[in-house]
């Protein structure tokens, strides 16, 4: 099985170098090829997804992604800047489901900036559609205003769509993944204004006739955001598109406190996917040995459940992770009093050990 | 001067008596006159926004507006339901600017969800663009897909759009309430993935140039939806677009845990306005005389700021409602053990009898 390892800029190569480690010594038969992505990419071959780089994301079974994107590429044009690999390889890959888990370690409650009573156990899967909406649909740019009162002069546009199929494919991930949880999807769209969330609607409510064993409910993206705030608790499965799905899964993520320690998935129709952190590169505080590799080394257990059909192999990490909370190790970011501070690679180490 | 008043739906009514009862005390000679609107639009004239009604707003010097909604007009076509009446008047009236503040009063920092020192002294205005954006841009519908890979099925799609004039105006609205506040403006946008946004970024920073006292900076909606989490007491005027406010003003709402108390502005090119609280319906307690009037209490307040020129009748109204939070009054929303809870009336008296 080859896995494609694509660190990134910023903290990306020293929390993969991490993940890495801790691939190395489950005793399995991995082929693991780097590439530079990212500022990374446009650094070395001119482009922040390079051909090769690419080529080896669709060649491998999986790919393992750090983070992209530094101050210094912020002055480039937009088309050569870090994240474009990322849109790149969602893109090139049809990676259409995103699935990114708000999880609340309970050794980790204090880190939140709310109270223990509203997040504590706080477990909710977030499903953002991936490779449609506004994030791709054309035409798009800056034209001469066409009517209305504006007309002739500058205007940017964009187009926000979804097919039936996207919809439809996005609504079954959703309600499998509820089977395997607490049987709730919350659908999360503007049906009040968006006829592209109308449409989202109508489709979701046919796609959950499949599903008689689920409770589906329908949310509009302004209440979500406060219920996200005012009771997370509530949510299960969360189901949207891939712009509502940017703000809320970075929302929730917050609600955690402890971004440095949640994974997410993107995977195409056949599960072969992109596993990545959810927080960024970071670029402040790289090269410094103290980002937390956790995300990325829980992205690698995502990895191997979803992809490569390593179930064991991903329960040994997930277990091997708990244990050293439980130990009391923190790095930076997750530190409180009472605990020990590490380092990157401490921790990455402690990981090992505990396998 | 003619204020229009329209109640509107489930709550409306509870809460906007108790406005119009403190309007009437304040010893100004005001022509109020009501209209139906939202439900009560369509139960009465066949239509949310009834010609009669947009025709009063349209004559009257400010409207103030209670809430609109309610399960019973769920099943009515798009066109019919009470919301579009809202969306009708800020497009008819051209209300761009919409004013959110995000406010926790310290008495009440215990409603809040977030930890105290999170959020106590919290006090954010959000600037939210209200006529433009994706909510009105056309086309828009189901049609068939013209291309790609989901070519000749059916799709849901709308237009994002912003025109230069639309930019400059809300970036203008934006700093000259950051010369009133901390002097500190933050722009949210999508810059990195919407062409819209790069726009609309490139010409904030240009209007920037015409207030060098103000402090700009850019933040990707993501970020800012995780900020507003992590750390809101850092901002102090956000700017954006309508969609992406809809999502944020919402949110930071919540923050405070006490939406029953946040009013808000809409304002037009020359300070015309609709004045509405922040909460919605609330059609499940409507009638029960439980609901808090003091979002419609302070919105008519920001209206004879804004909108009637009475700066002093608007300074003793919010003192007013200071004064019975001191005394402990609280209404079910925000009550909490120590405190006396009243109900609407109650509350609209108490605030009539410290003003
Ligand atoms: C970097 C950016 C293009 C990207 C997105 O908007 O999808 C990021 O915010 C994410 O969520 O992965
Ligand atoms: C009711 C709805 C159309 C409206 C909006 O999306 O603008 C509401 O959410 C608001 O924020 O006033």
């Amino acid at each position: 099985m080859k896995i494609a390892i694509l660190p990134g800029d910023g903290i990306g190569p020293e929390i993969m170098a991490q993940a890495v480690k801790v691939l190395n010594v489950l005793g399995e038969q991995f082929e693991m090829e780097t590439a530079d992505v990212g500022g990374a990419g446009y650094a070395a071959h001119g482009h922040p997804l390079p051909p090769a780089t690419l080529a080896l994301a669709k060649s491998a079974d999986a790919v393992l992604f750090g983070a992209v994107g530094d101050f210094k590429y912020d002055t480039l044009e937009r088309s050569l800047r870090p994240e474009q690999a990322i849109l790149g390889l969602r893109r090139e890959l049809a990676l259409f489901a995103n699935l990114r888990p708000a999880i609340l370690y309970p050794e980790l409650a204090g880190a939140s900036t709310l109270k223990p009573e509203v997040v504590s156990g706080l477990d909710i899967l977030i499903i953002r559609e991936l490779t449609g909406d506004i994030y791709f649909g054309k035409p798009r740019g800056v034209r001469e205003c066409p009517d209305g009162p504006f007309k002739g002069e500058r205007e940017g546009f964009d187009t926000m769509r979804y097919a039936e199929t996207e919809i439809r494919r996005i609504a079954h991930v959703a309600f499998q993944a509820a089977q395997k949880r607490s049987k709730r999807v919350t659908s999360v769209d503007k049906a009040n204004v968006l006829e592209t969330f109308q449409f989202w609607r109508d489709i979701v409510t046919d796609v959950h006739k499949e599903y008689p064993d689920i409770e589906l409910d329908h949310m509009y993206v302004d209440n979500a955001a406060m219920q996200l705030v005012r009771a997370p608790k509530k949510f299960d499965v969360m189901v949207t598109g891939n712009m509502f799905g940017d703000i809320l899964s970075d929302c929730a993520a917050m609600l955690t406190g402890s971004i440095g320690m949640l994974p997410s998935a993107s995977l195409d129709a056949s599960n072969k996917g992109l596993y990545e952190p959810s927080h960024g590169s970071a670029p402040d505080i790289a090269g410094k040995g103290i980002a937390n590799p956790l995300a990325t080394i829980l992205s690698a257990a995502m990895m191997l459940r979803f992809s490569l059909n390593k179930v064991e192999q991903a329960d040994r990490i997930e277990n091997a992770v708990k244990k050293v909370l439980a130990q009391g190790l923190r790095t930076a970011d997750i530190f409180e009093a009472g605990t020990t501070k590490v380092g990157t690679e401490e921790m990455g180490n402690a990981v090992v050990k505990s396998l």
